[in-house]
């Protein structure tokens, strides 16, 4: 298992200019919409306490408050929660393009996909001067993304896609669109918040992509697109399906603890553990892992409670053998574990995760069209010089 | 008008570790693809001097050094041109998937969608593991999106798409499935050419959004499709577009004069003058320019050979002017006069940039993920801290 080498927040304590593999530690901008601080293990978004978030915001009042970066009054929040219902349809061509993605294609691929084509359909989408008309894509394409995943869940099982209901919250809706079934309150209570806790992270790889192709003027289509791109990395997005993956592979909480000493015998990654910046456990998973209890009691599945004690006990070992080395349960550890308790696929975790997290990728390309500058880093020449040319019959 | 702020070549003299708007000067990679000396005004590919490969090298030739890093032996190039030729074509998903774009869409825009559904053909797409498998997921990918655009520009036309012919060149064969008549030899020339001076050229953004991408495992085809989103922004690739409308609008080369008296008296740019690593003329404008007499012979446009009398008044008005400043002419300058000249419809030229382009952001992804680390640097924030919330009937 590999350590954390970054310090505990996500400002550096030094930067002396050396080559930084991955530019880690390197500043590539100023940002004022998230903070974390890995020591207390603490996230805010706009300042505010994401445990203070969850408990007593819900998902559209939290997309207004990273967006416009305060929250809004309850007049701007019934706007707001109005044109993000109304947004959610589709085009009748970009229903029809979906249709003709290839029904192999991960989910997140036919949302990188999708979302670039929505250039399509916006004629001044190259032109980004505009404040007001920026804002509004950014609410259009986080209201239409998860009509597309559904969309494209259905076309690949052969079934007719569900139209969104604007009655419904965002939350209630995805899960509606993707099941066909209203969904059971505290499912929707826990997928809301769940949504909340994924929003917006700092810098990372698809944060920072957002932040690269907007750099350049092209659109926010183009941007989030390669965010999401950036996401499918097995590097990046895609760990909470691997935690799940792992969970039913140890099978029983007896299996547990011969599980971890063949992992740490063979210095290979326990899924789920560790984070580069929290010193302490990951307080989003804190958050998750306290949903569990209560919605393990809205499923009949056995199977999935005795995954919810394998993960419970796998951190109670792993505390033991790792807590010294700042290894604790990042969010990954226990989100899957409520996806999965919702029914949701466990193929569509990442594609989950991306419809929160362009929530903070909009954010992001918001601020970065409002005071750009191109990203264009330079590298370090590590090849030959002044060969010749060989004619091929001399080769 | 801006001058150039780094420096000459892009190595740069110091790095202090300081806060860098756009990352300029920071070392983001090590690589042996390309060399800029930009105080010499010359570019190698692996080394060699792009003036010797324009002259005694052919497109296929240079695809093969990019991605090899050696010439080719004669059996190796024939090879290597086979599994390029024989791979054009698009399977009928793609091809069905492409006739459902919205016509109005940029072209590029259709470029960045349709690369990256081939993910959807590749089963293992998420797999970057093996090199024999990179290597040929990238040549196959640099064979296939000519054919993209010339069905896509077909479609928005309302044309059946021309199947590609793998008796043709590469640069033939585009020809050929955008106009639909055998190419005239000067032309597929020239632009056999012109595509090698526009192949690779160190770290921009769209080259640094491929290795960004790429660094998280994401497949090569999330990679390449967020690197021409990249390039689709006004500030990146389009540049050569730009210039040919700023030429019309100039309109005869008695207009140059006053022009740019106009553009200097209000400190604006004047488009494809300036670089930020070249200090005298780019070589790639020298080498382009000098193909353009004799490609004006191939042609019966009068407006054309006005447009190159403009572009020749222009440059000596702006050498005069300006190069005490370091602005010459860059690449963008007389490509789109060599594009006209081809009869290549101008909101294609950022399109005809990113099917050169796409084999250096190959070479890089290939580099990046053969020795890989997750790019993931840092922000410095500037927002407020322990903001509280309030409830909504308090606010």
């Amino acid at each position: 298992m590999k350590n954390n080498k970054t310090p505990g927040t996500d400002t550096p304590k030094t930067q002396d200019g050396a080559y930084r593999p991955g530019l880690e530690g390197v500043i590539c901008n100023r940002s004022s919409i998230s903070y974390i601080d890995g020591e207390k293990g603490t996230l805010e978004y706009r300042g505010i306490n994401i445990a203070d978030l969850t408990e007593h915001s819900n998902f559209e009042e939290c997309v207004y408050l990273l967006l416009y970066s305060h929250l809004p009054s309850e007049r701007e929040l019934n706007q707001f929660k109005t044109f993000l219902a109304k947004s959610r349809h589709l085009s009748t061509p970009i229903r029809e393009a979906i249709t003709r993605f290839p029904v192999g294609m991960h989910p997140i691929i036919a949302l990188q996909t999708a979302t670039a084509l929505f250039q399509g359909e916006d004629f001044y989408a190259d032109d980004v001067s505009s404040s007001t008309h920026n804002m509004r894509r950014a609410i259009s394409i986080i209201s239409k993304i998860p009509t597309i995943l559904a969309a494209f869940d259905r076309h690949r099982n052969g079934e007719e896609p569900i139209p969104p209901r604007s009655q419904y919250t965002h939350a209630e809706n995805l899960l509606y669109m993707l099941t066909g079934s209203p969904p059971k309150p505290e499912q929707a209570r826990v997928f809301d918040k769940s949504l909340i806790l994924h929003l917006e992270h700092t810098m990372n790889a698809s944060t920072f992509t957002t932040r690269v192709i907007g750099s350049t003027q092209a659109s926010i289509y183009s941007a989030i697109s390669g965010a999401i791109g950036a996401l499918s990395g097995s590097l990046h997005g895609g760990a909470n399906e691997k935690v799940i993956r792992m969970l039913y592979s140890i099978g029983h909480q007896d299996n547990v603890e011969p599980f971890v000493e063949e992992k740490l015998g063979s210095g290979s990654k326990i899924m789920g553990i560790g984070h580069r910046i929290y010193k302490i456990k990951d307080p989003r998973a804190t958050i998750l892992q306290n949903f569990i209890p209560k919605l393990l009691e809205t499923t009949s599945g056995e199977e999935i409670k005795t995954l919810y004690k394998i993960a419970i006990k796998l951190e109670e070992i792993v505390n033991k053998n790792l807590g010294h080395k700042n290894l604790y349960p990042n969010v990954d550890f226990y989100s899957g574990i409520v996806y999965e308790c919702l029914g949701i696929p466990s193929d569509l975790f990442t594609s989950i995760f991306a419809i929160a997290r362009i929530v903070g990728w909009s954010a992001h390309w918001l601020e970065q069209v409002n005071a750009n500058r191109i990203f264009r880093p330079t590298q370090q020449y590590i090849g030959d010089h002044n060969r010749q040319y060989i004619s091929l019959d001399e080769r």
